[in-house]
C-alpha cells in the first residue's frame, strides 16, 4: 500500500515534518469494461475523442483497505445516483482504437492539460462554487476486444507545492481533540448540510467548533463564515483515506485552492479529514484526524504549478496496468460479442451505410445438406445470421467430409448421421449462439416414382405441408439440392409466398447462383403484366435488352426450361450422380450464394431491385456493397463469372401465375405426381 | 435349402421320377467386392463390356451346406491357383454403372446368349475337350461405392430337356453299391487322372468298373475307352452336393452333352456323382451317389434348348441381392477408398487426362491458419491431398470459429487453442487418412520491433532454421498470413529453393491470388535474362505486353513494392487489424487458391507455364483444367475476377537475384532485423 509522497521531483526527507498523502488506487469493475465494450461497439465505433465519465470514492472502509477510485457500470451516465457515503468525481476517458496509440499516447501533455484546467478553476473561483472542479481524473485505455484484455492508465491530477507542506501540528484522532458532543454536533451539521445540498457527501467544507457545538459550511461561504473568526480556520475534508496519520489525496487540490486564495492572509490551516464508519451497526466519525499545517505563501505564481498523479501499475512502476476479463466472462456471451466485433467493425469503417440488422435478422431455410449447403450455412455465420434451417434426407457418408465443411469422419460412422441434423449440431458447436435446426426429411418430387400406396401418398403430403410451414417461417430460403426436380416444389411454393429464392448449382467447373424473381404482392399484380418490358425503347439504344429489369421480372431457375421437372437421377452414370466437381467449386458458389443474399438484403427494394448484368460493372453499383446480379455464371476453368439477366416465362412450371393461383400445394403436387 | 428343380416352365410332378437337381448358392465373399471396387476404381471405371471371371466350388462339405459357387479375391486373376478338392468355373461379370442399368438390364437375353454358347461348345465338340465349357455362370453387378452396397444377380445357365429325365434307378450310395475295393481303386483312379492332368479336380469323367478294378478317363477319350464296353455305360461328375438323393447343378449341362453326342446309340447312363470329403482325420468318398437314367433322345433339335439359371434371392424370389459391406469394412479404409472415388470420377468421365497423383502426392505447407488457411486447408483435402502442415503463432478466439473454418467455440476456452495445432487435428477429425502437422511458431519478420537480446536473437534464428526446414520438406508454399511482411522470408526461402508459392490476401471485397514466378534452376539462369522480354516485336502487335510471360520470369507479392517491408501492423486500427472483409471472400479467394495450384500442378511445364490473362479467356486453355494464370484479382462488389500477369522486378526484395545469393536465411534475416 503506497502511503509515499507521489511528488517525484520532490523526495521527501523523512527527517522533517512535511505532510505526505496516500494516493487513490483505481478500482475499475467488470462492469465498467462490459460497458465500454458496448459503448465502444455500439456508439463510440472509432471515436477516439475524449469522454466524460463519472467514478466516486467511499468514505468508511475499516482500516487497512486502500483508498479507492471507483468506476463501475454507471460511469457512462451522468444521470446515475452515487452510492451512499460516496464522493463523486468527474473524469475524462481517452479511449484509443490501437495498443500503439495507447502507448505512444503523450501522459505528460495529457496530465498538463488537465491539471491547468484545475488551476484555471481554482484561479477563477469556479472550484470555490463547485468543488468537485478539483477532484478530477483521467483514464486512458485501450480494448482488446477479441482478447477481452482491457489496458488502462488511471491519473488523479494533483497540483503540488515547490517545497511540499510543512506539519505544524501532527494528525491526531478525533476523538482525542474533540469531546464526544463536538463529534456529534460535527456529525450532525455535516449530515444537515448534505440535506440541505441534496448531495451524498461534500467533499470539501468549512468547519467553525467551540466546547460544545460545531459548525460548518460551503466553500464559496468563506468570507461570511469565517468573517468573525479569531485565530486558526479549520477546513473539512471528506477523506477516503483510513490510514491515522496521513490524509488522503483529494486534499491535495484543496490545500492549492486554501493557499491561492487564502494564503496571503492565513499563516496556518487546520485539516478536518472527516472519516465515517459503521463498526457493529453504530455509525462512528471518530476516527476522524485532524492536523495543522502551515499554509505556503506565494509559493506559486500565475502559471499553473507541476502536477503529478499517474498511477503506478501493479509492480510499483510507472505504466499500464491490463485486466484480462476473457477468463471470467460467460464464454458464450464472449463468442456472441466477438462474432458482433467483426460484423461491427466493418460497418465503422469500411460501409457506414450497412444494414447489419438486415443481414443478421435473415431467417433462412437451406434446403440441401451437402457440399453447397454447409458452405452456404458456414458463409451465413460469418454474416452473423442467426437462424438457419436445414432440410435433407440424406445420411453422412464416408466421401462427404473432405467436401462437406459440417462433418466429420466420426459422422459417418454406423451408417451414417442424417445430415440436416448432424449439420444443425455442428453450427451449434461452432457457435453456440445460432438458433439452427435440421429436418431430416425428403423434398417430394414430381416425376421421381412413387408407389401410390394410401401410406406413401400421406406421407407425401405430410412432407409438402411440413415444407410449406418452413418455408412460411424463413425469409430466405436456398435451394441447394442435387437435382433439379426437388427444387421445383419448393420453388413454386416461395415464388407464392413471395419469399426471396436464392438458387445454386454445380457443374463439374462452372456453377450458378441466382435469386429467382420475386413476384409482386398480389394486389399490385394487376395493371402490371409481369412479362411485358416496360422500358421505352430509347433505353434499348445503346444498352442491353436486358438492362433495368426490376426484380419481379426476373426469370427463375425453371423459366428457361421447355419440359417439365422430369427424373434427372435416373440413367446418370455415377459420376453424375455424385455431382462431381472442383472441389473449390462449392465453397465458391456457396459464397457467393450468401453474398448475392446480403446484396440484395442490402439493396432498399430489396428482392424486388432492379438486376445488374455484366455490362453494369463500370456503372456506380446500386449498393454499398456493389452490384445485385440476377444470376451469377462462374467458370472455374477461365477464372471468370458472368452476370446474365433473363425474364420470368409465361409458361414457367415453376413460377407462372398458372401455377401460383394453386393454393393447396399438396393437391398440386399429387397432381405433378399422377401425370 | 432349394432342391426343388429350376425348371420354372416345366413343373415337377413328385408322383413321377424324374431327376431333379439342387442349385448352386453363390457365395461371394467381401474378398470380392473389394477387388471388384479396386477394379472399376483403377481399372474399368464406366467401362461396362463383360469382364472374364473365375470361381470354383468345393466338393468335401460336411452334410447340411448347400452347394457353393464361391468367387473370392483372387476372382479377377486367371492365373490364380484353385484350392485343393475346388472345381474352377469361369463366368462373365456384367458391372453396371447405375443402379437403372442393372435393374433395367434384359437377364432372359444375358441367359439366352450365355446358353446358346454352352450350347455351341456341346455341337461342336469343343466341351467335350474341355468339359470346363460346360461350367459357365454370370455374374450382373452393380457397386455403389458411395455406401458400400453391392448389388448382384448371380446365374449358373443350365439347358432343359424338354421333358425331363427319367430315372431309371434311384440314387444310391456308392458304399452300398461298390465294394471297398472298388472304391478305393475309383479314388486312387481318380487322383491319378487329376495329376496327370494337372488339375485340382476333374469336373466330369469316364468310368469303367469291374469286380475289382475302376478305370476312369476323360471324355475327349470316349471313344476308344468305350470301345469294347458293353451293356451300360457310366460317367462321373465331381459333384458340389452333398444330398443323398440329389445331385448338385454341373451334371445338368453334361447330360444334355450326352444326350447330344450318344443319345442316338445308348438308352440310359449310369451316373456317379463323386464326392469327396474328410471325416476325423480319413479320406472318404462312399458318400458319393450312384443311379440310372433314361438318356433323352432326340430331344431336341439344332437348336438351343431353353436355358434357366437366375439365383432366387434371399427371400426366395427372383431378384437380385444386396451385400451391406459398409459395417464390415475399416471405417477408415472405407473413408480413404470413397474419398478416392470422387476423385477419379472426374478423371473417369470429365477429365481423363487429369493426373491425379500429382495432386494427391503434393505436399502442402499452410503458412497461416487463419480464414485462408482453413480454406485452403478444405479444399486440399477435396483434391485428396495427404500431407498438409501449418504454420501459425497466434491462438482461436472467439470470434474465429464463424468465420475460420476448422475451429469450433470449444476450442476458445481457457485461451483458445493454438491454432496450427488445433487445424492439424481437425483435419485428422475430418479425414483420418491425412498426414497433418501443427507447428505452433512465428514467421520471423522484418521491421517488427525485436529486443535484441540473445534469447531473442537465438530464438529467430532458431524460427527461421524450422521455416527453411519445413519449405525444403513441402512442394507447395501457400503464403496465407495477414501481413504484408510475414510474407517475405518464406517468399526468399522459397523462391531461392524453386519451390511453388501460392499467395492469397484479402481486402474487404477484394482478393488477390497468386503464384509466384519459379526461378530458373541455377544452372539454366546464366545466358538468359529473367527480366528482358524475349517476345519479338510482332508478338505485340495485336496481343498484350504480357502475353507469353514463362512462368520464371513472372514476379512475385513484392515485386511491385518500391519499399522494403515494414511494419505493416503497427498503427493500424482494429478494423484493419482483424483484416475485415466480408465472409464470403476467404471462402472464394482460399478455394481459388487451391484450384490455380491444381491448374499449375496439371500444366506440364508446372510453375514455369506461360501465364494466362484474362485475353486468353477466348483462346484454347493450356490444359484440360483450363487457365494458368499468374495472378487471378477478384471484385466481390462487381463479382468480377481479372488475370493480371506481371514480371519480375531485378530489384524485389523478395525474389531479385541480389537477394537470392544469400545462401544463410538467418544472416540475411539478422541484417534485415538491423536496418
Amino acid at each position: 500500500m503506497a502511503t509515499a509522497s507521489n511528488e517525484a521531483h520532490h523526495p521527501v526527507d523523512p527527517g522533517i515534518s512535511k505532510l505526505q498523502f496516500a494516493p487513490f488506487n483505481s478500482a475499475l469493475d467488470a462492469g465498467f469494461w462490459h460497458e465500454l465494450t458496448q459503448k465502444k461497439l455500439n456508439e463510440y465505433r472509432l471515436d477516439e475523442t475524449p469522454k466524460v465519465i463519472k467514478g466516486y470514492y467511499y468514505n468508511g472502509d475499516p482500516l487497512g483497505l486502500p483508498a479507492r477510485l471507483t468506476l463501475e457500470f454507471s460511469a457512462f451516465d451522468m444521470n446515475a445516483s452515487i452510492p451512499a457515503r460516496c464522493c463523486p468525481a468527474f473524469g475524462t476517458l481517452y479511449n484509443t482504437n490501437t495498443f500503439e496509440t495507447f502507448k505512444s499516447c503523450d501522459k505528460k501533455s495529457l496530465l498538463e492539460k488537465e491539471a491547468n484546467e484545475i488551476w484555471q478553476s481554482i484561479k477563477s473561483g469556479a472550484a470555490l462554487e463547485n468543488p468537485m472542479l478539483l477532484n478530477r481524473f483521467l483514464l486512458l485505455t485501450f480494448a482488446d476486444l477479441k482478447k477481452y484484455h482491457f489496458y488502462y492508465w488511471f491519473c488523479y491530477p494533483a497540483l503540488c507545492f515547490p517545497d511540499g507542506i510543512h506539519i505544524i501540528q501532527k494528525p491526531a484522532c478525533l476523538g482525542d481533540r474533540f469531546s464526544l458532543n463536538q463529534i456529534q454536533a460535527l456529525q450532525k451539521a455535516y449530515d444537515d448540510l448534505c440535506q440541505t445540498e441534496g448531495v451524498t457527501a461534500l467533499p470539501y467544507f468549512l468547519i467553525k467548533y467551540h466546547d460544545n457545538s460545531v459548525v460548518i459550511s460551503l466553500l464559496k461561504k468563506w468570507d461570511s463564515f469565517f468573517q468573525d473568526q479569531e485565530g486558526k480556520v479549520t477546513v473539512g475534508v471528506y477523506d477516503p483515506c483510513n490510514l491515522s496519520h496521513y490524509p488522503g489525496w483529494p486534499l491535495r487540490n484543496f490545500l492549492i485552492l486554501a493557499a491561492h486564495k487564502w494564503g496571503s492572509v492565513l499563516q496556518t490551516v487546520e485539516v478536518l479529514c472527516f472519516r465515517d464508519r459503521t463498526m457493529q451497526g453504530v455509525r462512528d466519525i471518530t476516527h476522524s484526524i485532524i492536523f495543522e499545517i502551515k499554509l505556503p505563501q506565494r509559493a506559486f505564481g500565475q502559471d499553473c504549478p507541476k502536477a503529478v498523479g499517474w498511477e503506478k501499475n501493479q509492480k510499483g512502476g510507472m505504466g499500464p496496468r491490463m485486466v484480462n476479463l476473457s477468463e471470467c466472462m460467460d464464454p458464450k456471451r464472449l463468442a456472441e460479442s466477438s462474432v458482433d466485433l467483426n460484423l461491427k467493425l466493418m460497418c465503422w469503417r469500411l460501409v457506414p451505410t450497412l444494414d447489419l440488422e438486415k443481414i443478421v435478422s435473415a431467417k433462412c431455410l437451406l434446403l440441401g445438406a451437402g457440399t453447397l449447403g454447409c458452405s452456404v450455412a458456414r458463409t451465413l455465420m460469418g454474416w452473423g445470421v442467426r437462424k438457419i434451417t436445414f432440410v435433407d434426407n440424406a445420411r453422412i457418408s464416408y466421401s462427404n467430409p473432405v467436401r462437406q465443411p459440417l462433418y466429420e469422419f466420426e459422422d459417418c460412422l454406423s451408417g451414417g448421421k442424417p445430415k440436416a441434423l448432424a449439420a444443425a449440431d455442428r453450427l451449434q458447436k461452432i457457435f453456440p449462439g445460432v438458433n439452427s435446426e435440421g429436418y431430416n426429411m425428403s423434398i417430394p418430387m414430381p416425376g421421381h416414382p412413387v408407389n401410390f400406396s394410401e401410406v406413401t401418398m400421406a406421407q407425401a403430403r405430410k412432407d409438402v405441408a411440413t415444407l410449406e410451414e418452413l418455408i412460411d417461417a424463413h425469409d430466405v430460403v436456398f435451394l441447394l439440392m442435387d437435382t433439379r426436380e426437388s427444387r421445383w416444389l419448393p420453388a413454386v411454393i416461395a415464388a407464392s409466398k413471395r419469399k426471396l429464392v436464392i438458387n445454386a448449382a454445380l457443374g463439374f467447373d462452372t456453377f450458378v447462383v441466382m435469386r429467382h424473381g420475386l413476384k409482386k404482392p398480389k394486389q399490385q399484380e394487376s395493371g402490371d403484366s409481369c412479362f411485358s418490358n416496360t422500358s421505352s425503347s430509347s433505353d434499348l439504344l445503346g444498352s442491353s435488352l436486358f438492362s433495368n429489369i426490376p426484380g419481379y421480372k426476373l426469370g427463375c431457375y425453371f423459366c428457361n426450361d421447355v419440359v417439365a421437372p422430369g427424373d434427372s437421377t435416373r440413367d446418370r452414370t455415377l459420376d453424375q450422380q455424385c455431382t462431381v466437381s472442383r472441389p473449390g467449386l462449392a465453397m465458391i458458389a456457396g459464397a457467393l450464394a450468401v453474398e448475392l443474399m446480403v446484396s440484395v438484403l442490402q439493396h432498399p427494394e430489396g428482392g424486388y431491385a432492379v438486376a445488374s448484368s455484366s455490362d453494369d460493372r463500370m456503372n456506380e453499383p446500386p449498393t454499398s456493397l456493389g452490384l445485385v446480379p440476377h444470376q451469377i455464371r462462374g467458370f472455374l476453368s477461365r477464372f471468370d463469372n458472368v452476370l446474365p439477366v433473363s425474364l420470368a416465362f409465361d409458361k414457367c412450371t415453376a413460377c407462372s401465375p398458372k401455377v401460383l393461383v394453386q393454393e393447396k400445394y399438396s393437391v398440386l403436387f399429387c397432381l405433378w405426381l399422377r401425370f
